[in-house]
This record gives C-alpha cells, sequence and structure tokens, in this order.
C-alpha cells in the first residue's frame, strides 16, 4: 500500500500520528517562507505542509498541478482552520515526499467550475473525472445500483444476465448489428432490450427477474440520446398490474430514501386521457399547477374568427402575473410562434389587482366577456390568463410546452421538489402517419384491456393497453406492461402492426412458440438507469454527466476516437 | 396477484386454510377414485388432491403437462407423507381450478434427468429452464453475484459502467464489429474486457473500481467456450501486488462462506516455474499430491537409449496401484500415445508390496537400479512409478495432463475438496514461434518487476511480470497483474511487442496520453464470472450450465437462430 490513510478522513484527533497519503497535487501555494499544497483523491483534499526550512522545500515547488505524489508526515491542528473542508481542521507536516507521476499541465481545470469545453473534457474524460462534481455523480450512480439491487434481492428477483449477440428484429428503433465471422453474410444484432429474454425466463419459471444492463439502438441521436444506455429491467409472472404497480412504486421510493433520505408520498395515478387533457403531454410535472383549461365553449361567439374556427381553444393560468409588461407578453408569444412550440399566437387576459380586465383582444371581448373567461379558468385578481387555439392535439401539445416554460420562469419547477406520478390507461397503437399504419405504443408484447376485446377488430385505435409509466416531475422514469402470454392474441397484435404471418414467424417465432408450452400470464417494467440517476441524484435530466465515458451527439466516443477504420484483415475475415 | 402463496412453501402449519396457487402442471396421476396432480413453480412442487365426486374431476384429468393452471383449495396434512419433497407433508384438496393457459406436450421430459438431446434443450432453452438442476445454477449464480458486489461494495469498490461500444484494437483475441452508421465506413468494437478503461478510472482518481460485466471474443471456439462471457472486473489504485492478493483472496473466501458455507484456508502460492516444474502446468490441481519428479539423472547411463537420449525424464507415483494388470497399464499406455497428450510411450515400475520391482524396461534396468529409481521417487511397496521422457516442455505437459487423468481415476479429484492456489511470478512475454515475435503473456500493460530492469533489453523472454492467477482444483479463475502507468515503459512494451511507434499511437493513443497526466500506480484482477460460479457451485469447469441462454460450440444460438440474414434496408443503410 502506497497510503496508510485516504485525503478524505484526517480529523483532529488524527494529530501527532504520523501517516502517509497518496494522491494528486491539486495545487501549490507558495508564501516565501511557507508552502502549502493541497493533496486530492476520490475521498477529500488535505492540506501538506512544508517550512522553508525543510530539505523538502525546493521539491515541493517543483511539483505541478496534477503530479501523482505520496508524502509522509505528522498531522497536526491548522492554526487557521478551513470549516468548508471536512479536513480542515488539520494539516501534514511533510517528513518524506515521493513524486510517483508527474504530469503535463492538464488542458484545463480540474475545478467544478472549469475552463475546459465540452469537446475538449469529452477528449480528455479521464481528467475531466477527477472534478469532483463529476466523479461523485458516477459514485452516487453506485448508491443508486445498490440501492436497487437490495430492494430487488429481497423482493425475491433474481438477476440473471441475458445474452447480447442475438438476433435482428428491428421494431421501433435500428438495430445495432454484429457481423459473424464464422457465419459469414449473417449478423447477430445488440438488444434493444431484454424484452423477449425476460419473457422468455418467465415462460421458463423463473417467477421474479430483474438486471441491470445495457441496451443499444442506433437512433438519429437527438441532444442527450446515447447509443448505448442501462435499463433496470424486470418481469413477474402470476401478477396483474395492480401487484406491478405497488411492487415498482416501493422500489422508486425505496431508492429516494437510501440515496437521498427522500421519503415519497403515494404515487397519484392519471389516465393518459387525463394527462393530455390537463397537462398537454402524458408526463405532467405535478410540481406546479397550471392545468389545461377548455375555453372554447365561453369564447365562441364572439365574432373572433381565431377562436370561433379553432377545433380547440385553451387557457392556462399564470398566477400573480397580470403585471406583465407588452416586453414580456411579446416575448411570451414569440416564443410560442417558435417552429418547436408552433402555435399561430397568443391571447392575454390580464386580470388587474384593481379587479380590471384587459385583453389583447377588447374588439372582440367586452370586460364582462373577460370576466366570465377568467371566472371559468379560476383566474384571480392579479392573474395572468393565456390563451392558445387550433387543432386539438397540436394547440394541447403547445398549451403543455407553454405551461412547462411559464413553470419554469415562475421558479415553480424546484429543484428540492419530487412529484412521481403513475400514468395508466394508454392506447395500445399509435397511427404512423408516414408509413400509414399503426404503431405499438409501448411495444408489441403489451396487452390490451379486456374490455376492449371488441374494439381490436372493430377499432383499433381506441383499444387502451395494459400499460404504465413512472413519470417525476415531467420525466419519464419507466415504461411498462402486463404482457400477452397466448400465442393467437400476439399473432392478432403483430397484424395489427402490419407483418405477416410468415414475417411474424420468422422474426418472434422462438416466442410465439414459447407462448404455446404453458406461458404463465406475466406483466413487468423498465426504468432508463442513466436517466433514473439523473433524476435521483440531480433533479436533472441530463443523462450524459451520469455516464462514465458517454458519446457526443454524432455517437462518436470523442476519447477514443470511436467508431474508426479496422484491421484490413479483420474486414477480409468479415467478408466486408 | 394469481396467488395467495408459492409451491413450495406449504407445511403442516397451513392445514385448513384456503390457499391459492398457479404453477405448472408436473403430472396428472389418474387413479381412478383419486386425481392427484403435482403443481410446480421456482419455489417448489405442492401436491393438489381431487376427488372422483369433485365435479372437478373431470377438468383435472384433461390437464396435460406444463398447462397452467390456478388452483384455490383447502391445504391438509397428507395421509401418507413424502419426505422426499419439502412440501410432502401436506396437500391441497382443490376447490376451484382455472387453466391459465394450456401447453403442448413438451419435446422432452421436464425433469432431472431429462430425455431430451443438448440441441433439443439448447433449441427450447425456455423449457430446458424450467428444469430445477438448470435454473437452479441461474438462481446460484445470482447469488454468487450479490455475494461478489456485497464484498466489493464493503471494501469501497465502486460499480462504474464501462461502454460497449469502443473502438477496435486486436490485442490477441479479434474483436467483434459494430458497423457505424452514422459514420460510414467506420466501426466500433465490442470490448475483449473493459481492461483500458478501468486503468482511465484509475487515472481519473477513482481509486477502487469493480464491474461485473460482458466481455467479447471472436475467437474460434472450442468445446466450453463462449464469443460473450462474463467478467468480474476490478482494478485499484496506490497498490503493490500484496494488497491485490489480499484483497481478492478475500474475496473468494467471502463468495465461499456466503454461497457454500465454506471456509478456505489461506491460499499458498507458488511461482509459474515451480507450477510447471512440480504439475506440469500453470494451473496445477492441488487437490492431490503425485508431483512430477525429475528422474533423469538416476534413469541415465543404463543404455536405454531412449532415456539416456531424452531431453527430460518425468516420473510420477501412483499410490497403491503396484497391482495393475497389463491391460490397465496398456490402456494408460495408449492413453498418453493419443495425439491430445503426445507421448511416445510410457514406462512403469510395479513396486511390489512382497518389496519386489518389476519394470516394462527389465531388460535394461536391474531390481536394484529400479530400487534406486523408486526410492528418489519416494514410491513406497504397492505403489506403480509412471515415467515418460522426452523434449522438456512437451513431457512436462504430458506429465502434467497423466497426473490429472491418474487423479480423477483413482478418485482423488474429490467435488466436496476446494484447494485454492496463488500462481506467481508470471514470464511477461511468450515467444509466437507462428508470427516469430513476442506476444503478451497477460496482456500488453501488464508491468515488470524492478529486478528485471535489465533484462528487458537483453534478454526480454526471461522477465518475470508482477501478474498473478488464482487457481482453484485445476481451473484458473482469475487473472491479474500490477499494470505499467508510465508512458516510456507502455511504448517500450508495445515495442517488444513489434507495435511501431506509430501503431501504438494509433490504436492506444488515449491510454498513452493519459499517462502523462499524472497517472497512479494501480493493478487489478479479473475473474471469469461464469467459470467461478461454476467452481464454486459444482465444482465443475462446465460453463455453460450457467449462462441462461448460451450459444453452441459453432456460436449460435439455437433458440433465436442467430446469427441470421438482416434486413436489406438496414444494410443498405450500413453501406454493407
Amino acid at each position: 500500500m502506497y497510503r496508510t490513510h485516504t485525503c478524505g478522513e484526517l480529523r483532529k484527533e488524527h494529530s501527532g500520528k504520523t501517516i502517509t497519503l497518496a494522491g494528486w497535487v491539486q495545487g501549490v501555494r507558495d508564501l516565501g517562507n511557507l508552502i502549502f499544497i493541497d493533496l486530492r483523491d476520490r475521498y477529500g483534499i488535505t492540506q501538506l505542509f512544508f517550512d522553508k526550512s525543510s530539505p523538502l522545500a525546493e521539491s515541493a515547488k517543483q511539483l505541478g498541478r496534477e503530479y501523482v505524489i505520496q508524502v509522509t508526515g505528522t498531522i497536526r491542528e491548522r492554526s487557521s482552520k478551513n470549516a468548508q473542508l471536512e479536513t480542515g481542521d488539520i494539516e501534514m507536516l511533510v517528513e518524506q515526499l515521493t513524486v510517483l507521476n508527474e504530469s503535463k499541465t492538464p488542458p484545463f481545470t480540474i475545478e467544478d467550475v472549469t475552463d475546459g469545453g465540452d469537446d475538449l473534457r469529452m477528449r480528455y474524460r479521464y481528467l475531466d473525472l477527477r472534478r469532483s462534481v463529476v466523479n461523485k455523480n458516477l459514485l452516487h450512480r453506485h448508491r443508486v445500483a445498490q440501492a436497487v439491487r437490495e430492494f430487488m434481492d429481497g423482493q425475491g428477483f433474481a438477476d440473471v444476465e441475458t445474452p447480447f449477440l442475438i438476433k435482428s428484429t428491428p421494431e421501433g428503433a435500428r438495430d445495432f448489428v454484429v457481423p459473424s465471422r464464422l457465419n459469414q453474410g449473417q449478423f447477430y444484432a445488440l438488444p434493444q432490450s431484454p424484452q423477449t429474454f425476460k419473457q422468455l425466463l418467465m415462460v421458463a419459471g423463473f417467477d421474479k427477474y430483474y438486471q441491470i444492463t445495457r441496451c443499444f439502438r442506433d437512433e438519429d441521436l437527438r441532444a442527450d440520446r446515447q447509443p448505448e444506455f442501462t435499463q433496470i429491467d424486470c418481469e413477474m409472472a402470476f401478477v396483474e398490474q395492480e401487484d406491478v404497480l405497488q411492487m415498482f412504486e416501493g422500489m422508486v421510493k425505496h431508492v429516494f430514501q437510501k440515496v437521498r433520505g427522500i421519503e415519497l408520498e403515494n404515487f397519484p395515478r392519471m389516465s393518459y386521457a387525463d394527462c393530455l387533457k390537463y397537462y398537454g403531454n402524458d408526463k405532467p410535472d405535478l410540481r406546479f399547477g397550471m392545468k389545461l383549461i377548455d375555453v372554447k365553449e365561453t369564447v365562441s361567439g364572439k365574432n373572433f374568427k381565431v377562436f370561433d374556427d379553432a377545433e380547440y381553444v385553451v387557457a392556462i393560468v399564470a398566477e400573480g402575473c397580470s403585471e406583465y409588461t407588452r416586453k414580456q407578453t411579446d416575448e411570451l408569444t414569440d416564443w410560442v410562434k417558435r417552429p418547436q412550440i408552433g402555435a399561430g399566437g397568443l391571447v392575454f387576459i390580464k386580470c388587474g389587482v384593481d379587479g380590471s380586465y384587459k385583453s389583447s383582444v377588447d374588439k372582440f371581448y367586452s370586460a364582462d366577456d373577460l370576466k366570465k373567461i377568467a371566472k371559468h379558468c379560476n383566474a384571480k385578481a392579479g392573474d395572468l390568463v393565456l390563451i392558445l387555439s387550433g387543432a386539438l392535439n397540436k394547440t394541447r401539445k403547445a398549451a403543455g410546452e407553454l405551461r412547462l416554460e411559464l413553470g419554469a420562469r415562475l421558479g415553480l419547477r424546484k429543484v428540492d421538489d419530487y412529484k412521481p406520478l403513475w400514468v395508466l390507461d394508454f392506447p395500445l397503437l399509435e397511427w404512423d402517419e408516414e408509413d400509414n399504419r399503426f404503431n405499438a405504443m409501448h411495444h408489441p408484447f403489451t396487452s390490451w384491456k379486456k374490455e376492449d376485446n371488441e374494439l381490436i377488430n372493430t377499432n383499433p385505435g381506441a383499444v387502451r393497453a395494459n400499460a404504465y409509466d413512472v413519470v417525476i416531475n415531467g420525466v419519464e422514469l419507466s415504461s411498462g406492461s402486463i404482457r400477452i402470454h397466448n400465442r393467437a392474441q400476439q399473432e392478432k397484435m403483430f397484424s395489427l402492426l402490419g407483418l405477416t404471418n410468415e414475417e411474424a414467424q420468422y422474426k418472434f417465432g422462438f416466442i410465439l412458440n414459447a407462448f404455446e408450452y404453458g406461458a404463465p400470464p406475466h406483466g413487468g417494467i423498465a426504468f432508463g438507469f442513466d436517466r433514473f440517476c439523473s433524476i435521483v441524484i440531480s433533479n436533472l435530466d441530463y443523462i450524459r454527466d451520469f455516464i462514465a465515458f458517454p458519446k457526443n451527439n454524432s455517437g462518436r466516443d470523442m476519447m477514443l476516437d470511436a467508431p474508426s477504420d479496422i484491421d484490413a484483415r479483420l474486414k477480409k475475415e468479415l467478408g466486408l
């Protein structure tokens, strides 16, 4: 061992002891007579002290940032303590100094706030990871994983590893494929999720399965999407939806309690339809109200053509914002008109604290009309009513976005507040305008509600799935469903998705066959683990900070410079 | 929930209670008046009872093997108990029966001893996994993983996930590669191990890292080799070899204690050179003695040309085997002559219980000569001395194999006996006759012993590495080393391996660069997790039984039928 202790653990009670530490030089402060060095490791920082008279003083001065050194010396109480530092009561009077490795000057400062840009930090990720803001995230990630495993193990779930070299059965996203050398012209695929394997494990009688495992999707990358990501993958047999909800609500609560000391309340539940109706999307942020209010009837018939002709007119109420200036309302109008939101415009009603009502459409609406609308919206004196109109789905979505934006501007999306939610009763299918066919909303293995057994033939688009999501603060953490466990139903589903019998048998024959040999009823859920960590630890939705070696938005590992060319011989052996 | 209890938990004290179970029909015994059904789930088997008078009797008779059913009924004590079964004291008098799913007749019996051949069982792996001998292995595997994590977490190791889509840098085995769609003509590679990443994590200051993770090697498959396998991957900074040995000896002991209740003694240590000398290979099975004895000097000079001309003559002593018949010795001679062993022949000395000495080379050796040889070998009356001769390395290897074979035949390789061992002081390099260059014996990141710093320039083949293996009962469980943490040394190593500076920089620039920014001294180890499970759980070296969905010897998943063709569109998008 190169050390007797770590740089994070020395306290007053170690005074007088001879200790050996090893770590990185965070900085050297040469005060002429005295030299101080901050020595850093994963556990903390300890101040080293060299007297000018020490024979080591000269060597100490020569040390550069990020040199790796080993020091032995006596711990003593500091004269001026540093309350910011856990080791701030002590310092080491260094008696021996060994340079274990030198360092070139790092390309950016190894500090919480660094001068390194994204690209540079990714290229030198091993230096970026030395910054405590970054490595703390990963150490916390480990604690989240521990808490998950603790819960799952405790509930009797078996951690079973499923294969990575599987068969290509593209559904939704594109598969990454792996050319086979031993079977030229053939390919393995990397799993988009272990979905079919966990179902086969249920058919095999494993009863309760979980795995924290990597998944792969070759999608066109968007900001904060990674081609490989980690999933907490879970499945149970002989369960109904309620059993799954209870179990995994328990898991989420356990993790928050263990990692953050936060006791979450029981998760409310909301149907997909209500989410859209009241929040404009299927993952509402419940940290604040500001629900969408349908005002179509109240605003119609006043010759304001925009509203009269609109399929849907929706209001939200910004509390205490009646004094917004023209500049502020113009800015909001511009915001909703951006192509990402795509609204045609925004109508405001200011409910003055003096009881007045003013609007941007005073030409069409009397103060009384405005009052009526405000009342319908439960707006109080001092509030601002914002109204959007247009086609139902698009306008709902825009209003949902506007709600989130206002929530952020008004400071209502608090970083210390967690509002979880179960979203239920998703549609089974969604219509794909481009390909002119249905896609599975969750995935093709999701079962539908018994009550909708008729609809599956008459109006499949209206069928509701036995599917459920955990949403926290507007972020979808997980997605699950009760599965189909019967060959005929699974074939029906594939045919709704436009697969011929032959295609279904070629791609999914193994699971269709398995359903003929005593498949139990089963269901499960999968959590995006990177996202889960991001939310639990930072209450932000930014997964890249929670991945040790992430790829950039072009799917490139900047540090490795991958993907890259491969050996010509290897290429030839693969028949490429 | 489809059940109130599992099929493994009901006991006498549940008598009189109304219980609901769900599971698979293991078998139906129709005794005319009485019908018994064994209901099975992951947890056990419960006997169901139907009286002929029951309205359910007819339905019960119709149930086929592997049907999934739900039953509700009253538990009662059995009249004839079954001591073999944990639930053997009770049975359920069934009052309600629901068929949850039917089953075709399975293609093989779902019993510990089955009539299904390997191929058939692999094709229907989800049924094979229902056999308790198979699923128990995987449930135990989960417990091994738990015990590993418990130990590593407790020792402050952080579980950090490393990427799967990395850069191809073939060393030793071939990489599996993944064509990139977004960067056409370029490829990711799947990791053969997270070696360079764990070293970068040390450079990043993570200090103690572990991960149970998948690795990939595109090798020509041999029996019981899998293209994807799982590794317990570990690394520590600021450590010397002794620290790593202590830590991971502790880990192995912890796992044996937790999973098997076995307290392993402290691991003896043996140099690579001694392993070869005494056991003929670098992974000796220490469950029995029968060491190799160099008898060259003792047997020389008696005009027996075979021995006189041989570089090396080696004996092993089979205790109590002096009465072996001609048939038995001939059989052993044939065994060593097989091409896999490749010996030219075998000489026997029978040390009779009567004090006589007889040999297959009596023409050259007097009874006195034979006695001298036997004495040199410490052979007692009643023992059989077996002698091989030839070139040193080949003959040692053959003698080592013969020793193992005899150990097996004599029942000395006991399944309840565990004899762990650290093998130390491996050579750094091994000469590759085919490519006429050195290969790294462990891997190119392994450091060499300071004492051999001179040799690295004068005689690199003689340099010893800071490398260590855990061997148990003749099986290599893990391999590790103290790493190089200095750019110049790493470059020296690459040049010994025949890489030009440009090649080294292209392939491993990221880690060479990292070593210039304050890399700490570090070392680690990796355990083959599949093999570790196999040894801990069954004391057999057969990994396929411990993998949920293994591939066959051609790297094919028989159930999925993968690898396979891929979608033409996908192929085009990938530019293949």
